[in-house]
């Protein structure tokens, strides 16, 4: 029998969200577990993550309840790092390609989009950050991505997982203008990610947006507005 | 025979250095040329790396004159994604451990040593950083710290050759108190660093310092005062 893993997440948590996405899309059998960031239990940070933040994945020892975590299972924080860690446990899933060069291009492209996308969106969302180096960052992920469905080469990988979450609230901030940044802004967006110089990266967004993977792991009424950003 | 491996590079460069660390832990043949950065080649952003920053690694292709370079060797950037492409190029220079959960321990390390030394560290030297920020940081990494001489396990991994640029940096400035940050923060760090509180990440850098490794790619005297940084 395989190892347990359990994920502690919040459903808003769009670095949670990451690690979803690629244990579904792997097929991986785990257990969820919401934490309450708002009134979070004792357990949590004396047991699980003393940093107190989601994702954690559990990874094997014995299987109990997980408000109750065993000193027996590893801990693993940070979503890019629970990415390679999945890669790694399930070789087969295609999270990350074989070859070195391909696994090298996935790597950049979860660079990039973290450093790039992820960190300037959700600066931008809560008001903090300026709409050019969004597009900025768009425009340089726009220029790693392959001809295909995905991210590179022709499978799922953890490159898609990373920019996901990004994906889809930049298709909720567009289509609704909700964001502290200032009115407009949002739709503003919108247009221009219409425009012929995104067409690359729209085209690549809205094959990602139409997973079942992503339908499961994102309830965009709940998202918006953003609590406790 | 196996690939060419190029390592474009900058003699000052504390990401350029990581990756020579790792190629020389490993044992890896390579040619390192040094890109004059103040005055950037053309050929180096059209042909190599367009965003125009070493380190940067190409793979394969023919062997032939680094100013020269071909299309047909793959190009990969950025220091961290180096490391990984080196560890899986040579999968058994130890760079990375085979077991999932050790590998996990090693790139949390690697995230951590990034996000709260390597940048607080250079914010700091460049006057932009504060004190406080760079200690809790290396607080929170020598609590990463497994017991023995390497970050993680018994071995030289990608962990240890991600933190020895600032390892060897922060002996430097505490020792000379040459920075732009005020006068006499640079002896006072080293003061604290040499306090029981920070004895198990003391007697770990100590012990990295030593290695031949790293004064081949150290050059103390040309590295201070930093130019271009
Ligand atoms: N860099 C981390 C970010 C994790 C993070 O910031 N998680 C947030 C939720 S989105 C959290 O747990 N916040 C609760 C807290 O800090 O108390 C990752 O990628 O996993
Ligand atoms: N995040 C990059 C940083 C690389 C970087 O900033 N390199 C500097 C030298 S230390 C550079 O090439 N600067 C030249 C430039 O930006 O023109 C990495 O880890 O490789």
């Amino acid at each position: 029998m395989s190892e347990q893993v359990t994920l502690y997440l919040h459903k808003l948590s769009p670095f949670s969200q990451k690690v979803e996405l690629a244990l579904i899309e792997a097929n991986a059998p785990y257990r969820g577990y919401h934490v309450n960031l708002s009134d979070k239990p004792e357990w949590f940070t004396s047991k699980v993550n003393p940093v107190g933040k989601v994702p954690t994945l559990t990874y094997g020892g014995p299987r109990v309840d997980p408000e109750d975590p065993s000193s027996l299972s590893s801990k693993i924080t940070e979503s890019n790092v629970i990415l390679e860690f999945l890669a790694d446990v399930y070789p087969d899933s295609g999270l990350l390609p074989k070859d070195p060069v391909s696994r090298a291009k996935v790597r950049s492209f979860v660079d990039a989009s973290t450093k790039q996308v992820e960190g300037p969106l959700y600066d931008f969302i809560r008001g903090l950050g300026s709409y050019e180096d969004l597009l900025k960052g768009i425009e340089f992920v726009q220029g790693l991505l392959e001809d295909g469905d995905f991210a590179v080469g022709d499978h799922y990988t953890i490159a898609d997982a990373c920019i996901s979450p990004q994906l889809v609230r930049l298709k909720t901030i567009t289509e609704t203008d909700l964001g502290k940044f200032p009115v407009g802004l949002g739709f503003k967006l919108g247009e221009e990610l219409k425009g012929s110089k995104f067409a690359k990266f729209t085209k690549y967004a809205d094959q990602i947006l139409e997973r079942s993977s992503l339908k499961q792991t994102y309830d965009e009424v709940r998202i918006f507005p953003l609590p406790w950003w």
